[in-house]
């Protein structure tokens, strides 16, 4: 959209950006951490793809516009929410916002189409938006499927495991949030502990707190210790995660939330959070209008808040199962839902964030992973900006998962690989392998094969491709045995990234000091 | 294409023919053996993802027209085949045919874009061609991995067992061609069990033999039996898998089973069988031209054999390990040529096959998972007709596993859901639902979504959405136990369809003197 502001602080053309991006990607694979090289945000050359024509576009855009009139969106806040739409021309009724048609897209002619998620190493700072896709952990489980087999709650150690993994999984672009629910710290207390964790054991961008205002302050507080306030005011270095109550409510702890991040230049993630046929109808199409209709809502808000805000267009579609009301993922409805869903954001011209490793499986066996690989595919073809739950999700998110973590970021990398699309140039035609080997013969040996074997295909470190006899002689291991041992010798290879020890001591007392201030909260 | 000929031997427009379909389901329902209901083949209202523009298109279509030209095609056949490509127009020098630029694609213009692919059971009859997705077993594995975990050669026991469970696949379309190698039966005669399996324990439309090309007429002359003589030369029962020795190379085997069946009209899927690096350049767009350029001789050759003789765009495309030369399934490379050559097919106007539920793991895990839902996920989206190994495919095909087949077959009827696209009718925005039901409601009990939740969602027979302690209780089961338990089941409620006695002794009788007029073989 011509009119979007196109929030491009960081200057230099992507050419430019390109090299430096290959400098930091040599400079990762000297790191010898024993993981592979760190890469860089994916800038996909492959199209998107999608499952509604121009009429259906507009069918559900005009449902969305009749339901902001004419039933609304509650916004259960303090009243200053309801104060600032009725200063923007809304009419509310109580805590019912209904929007005069056309007002929420006028509002968020002022998000940008793009911005910049800042890392306290420059070097894996990414894009939002565009042809860009980031690669985000599993958000929110309060179990962990442990090394030894064990379900059962997360802890801090947890915690700290999984962003230490994040920040060695080649492709896995950011640090990441509520990985697991440190739930052996106080409730009222854990958010300092993980943001501080992300910050500590990772250089990757990172998410904020979202549970309470203050939360949400704490994140930004810590955030200033280590960028600086200038600098926090007007980047954005926290990407964080605000659910609308669907359907068409957003409560009070999300809009305090949002209302922080926004006031500080933070980006939201406006998502609704759909299971089809329980928040949502039972049709992709009414979905669709639904989600556009709250995050309309929802987005446009952050714009009444500050002007300029970055937000994106959130969407977590599932179904349930009709018979026992249980979610389900991986099945065709939410795939259209969110290839949908991507299609009106970038008519909105917002980043668009949706996907992951969605799975309902209790275990990483291959339900798991059907339905992740089912959502993965669609995340990747959709064109998705910002892939929450991209490795580690099992059991309909209840359980972050050691193993599942580990066969999901070798997946992220085949779909980096994938978003490169077809190398056209002359190398990439093989004219000359074609005439040299010629028919009947192979081309194991011949000259272009010799020069591109390293980077012709995608590695994977888990799949075993050996023969049957091989495979037997190596124990008959499953994919999650080796990967629980890939797990196991990444935790024992990490080497954490350098921090100034000055700022690492002020978010120290920092934490010290808020921890002080209160008492434990377990509920 | 315009100038294409269009064989529409059925009639009825696709109105009539979707009602014709629906009266099929509907029996199907009522049939009581134990499994859901089969459906139609699929007509795709989604559209396909491509991943070369034009320019790229034309670059891969000129390079394949220069290795047609300069390089040649080897036809190692007698010298009819070489003799016909005289005559056509071609330079023969030896085995080894040159291409005019253009004679290919001139050939190809007499080639149907769509065709049916009759079975004995009308409402089983499948469209190949255009906008139709037709599901095929997978073909080829020596050995099988039984229902007590045991890896071993395949029996004809194995193989009828096959034809049952694809028969009572909901979205299996068809029954298949070598599903196993029942290498119980002597190598020269278990054709005639394998063609007999699939018209007496199944009524889906079937493949031939093309292992030798007295086994092809084997295969039509009990097509015959069954279908009559006229309607066997005037239409199109057998789909035939007609491989490439990629690079370059068409053999004796091959080319002699292709002229029996385009002799008879049956279609020919010609298929360069591509492991990149090995079979072709490391690079996508190398690996299309080659497979461009075996296709178009290929193809073109059925033309030379009978005008009109329906023949396929075929591709198997996967890569190999470069540490190990082991051949790799599901990841991003062959992905990205199946997409590739799914567009270069279209616009030549044939048929494509590919892809299906490829994997190279040796146990129905999350690798095997990853693996076939990648490779199906691209087979669905790049629009492919024929998909070939939809279901059963392990370790690199040298297995057909019973519990996968079971796995596979439920994903499938996830794809042919998702094919079905956006409900854009009233119903399906759904706009009722959302003004009953309002902010902070939920839609569980709601009119639309009572009149709507039998159909609004895909229903997994193999998935587990239960709690964790359901699951427990329940045994702990992961999905390959589940599948094993259902697969019994249908084995166990298997009912054969309808046959005309005459029909089957007559078959019998066939099979009964051809077997007596040779010595057995097993090599």
């Amino acid at each position: 959209m011509d009119d979007k502001t196109q929030v491009t602080e960081e200057g230099g053309s992507r050419r430019a950006r390109g090299e430096g991006r290959g400098a930091a990607a040599r400079r990762a694979s000297r790191s010898g951490t024993g993981a592979p090289p760190s890469l860089p945000y994916i800038q996909r050359r492959i199209g998107s793809y999608e499952v509604l024509d121009e009429e259906g576009l507009a069918i559900i855009e005009g449902n969305a516009d009749t339901v902001l009139e004419e039933i609304g969106i509650e916004f259960r806040d303090d009243a200053e929410a309801l104060q600032m739409w009725k200063e923007a021309g809304a009419d509310v009724k109580g805590q019912r916002v209904h929007f005069p048609r056309g007002l929420c897209r006028a509002l968020l002619k002022t998000a940008p189409s793009e911005f910049t998620w800042h890392a306290r190493n420059p070097e894996r700072s990414a894009r939002i938006g565009g042809d860009a896709t980031v690669f985000v952990p599993v958000y929110g489980p309060p179990f962990v499927r442990d090394l030894d087999g064990n379900r059962r709650y997360a802890t801090i150690e947890d915690f700290q495991n999984f962003v230490k993994l994040a920040y060695m999984a080649p492709s896995m672009h950011a640090s990441g949030g509520t990985i697991c629910e440190p739930v052996d710290v106080p409730v009222n207390k854990r958010h300092l502990d993980m943001v501080y964790a992300h910050i500590k054991y990772s250089d990757k961008p990172f998410m904020g707190s979202v549970t309470a205002p203050e939360r949400a302050e704490d994140s930004v507080a810590m955030a200033k210790i280590v960028f600086g306030d200038d600098f926090v005011e007007n980047n954005t270095v926290l990407c964080n995660l605000i659910n609308a109550n669907s359907p068409m409510v957003f409560d009070e702890t999300m809009l305090g939330a949002l209302k922080v991040y926004a006031r500080h230049n933070q980006a939201c993630v406006v998502s609704p959070f759909i299971l089809s046929g329980a928040m949502s109808p039972v049709t992709v199409a009414g979905t669709l209008t639904q989600i556009l209709a709250e995050v309309l809502a929802g987005a446009s808000f952050t714009q009444l808040v500050r002007k300029g805000a970055p937000v994106l267009f959130g969407t977590f579609a599932a179904s349930i199962s009709m018979q026992s009301g249980a979610p389900t993922f991986g099945t065709p409805e939410p795939a259209l839902v969110s290839y949908g869903a991507a299609q009106l954001a970038r008519r909105m011209g917002l980043p668009f964030r949706t996907g992951g490793s969605l799975c309902a499986s209790k275990v990483p066996d291959a339900q798991a992973a059907h339905e992740s690989a089912n959502t993965l595919n669609m995340t990747l073809l959709a064109g998705t900006n910002f892939v929450l739950h991209s490795a580690g999700w099992l059991e309909g998110g209840l359980v972050a998962c050691f193993e599942k973590f580990m066969i999901d970021q070798d997946q992220l990398g085949m779909m980096q690989k994938m978003a490169q699309g077809v190398d056209l140039t002359e190398s990439g035609q093989a004219m000359d392998a074609i005439r040299e080997v010629g028919p009947g013969q192979h081309y194991l040996g011949c000259a272009h094969t010799q020069a591109n074997f390293q980077s012709a295909f995608y590695r994977s470190a888990l799949a075993d491709n050996n023969s049957f006899e091989q495979w037997e002689i190596e124990g008959r291991r499953r994919i999650e045995d080796r990967a629980n041992t890939l797990c196991r010798q990444w935790l024992e290879a990490y080497q954490p990234p350098a921090i100034d020890p000055a700022i690492d001591e002020a978010l120290l007392a920092y934490i010290a000091g808020r921890k002080d201030s209160m008492a434990d909260a377990f509920t």
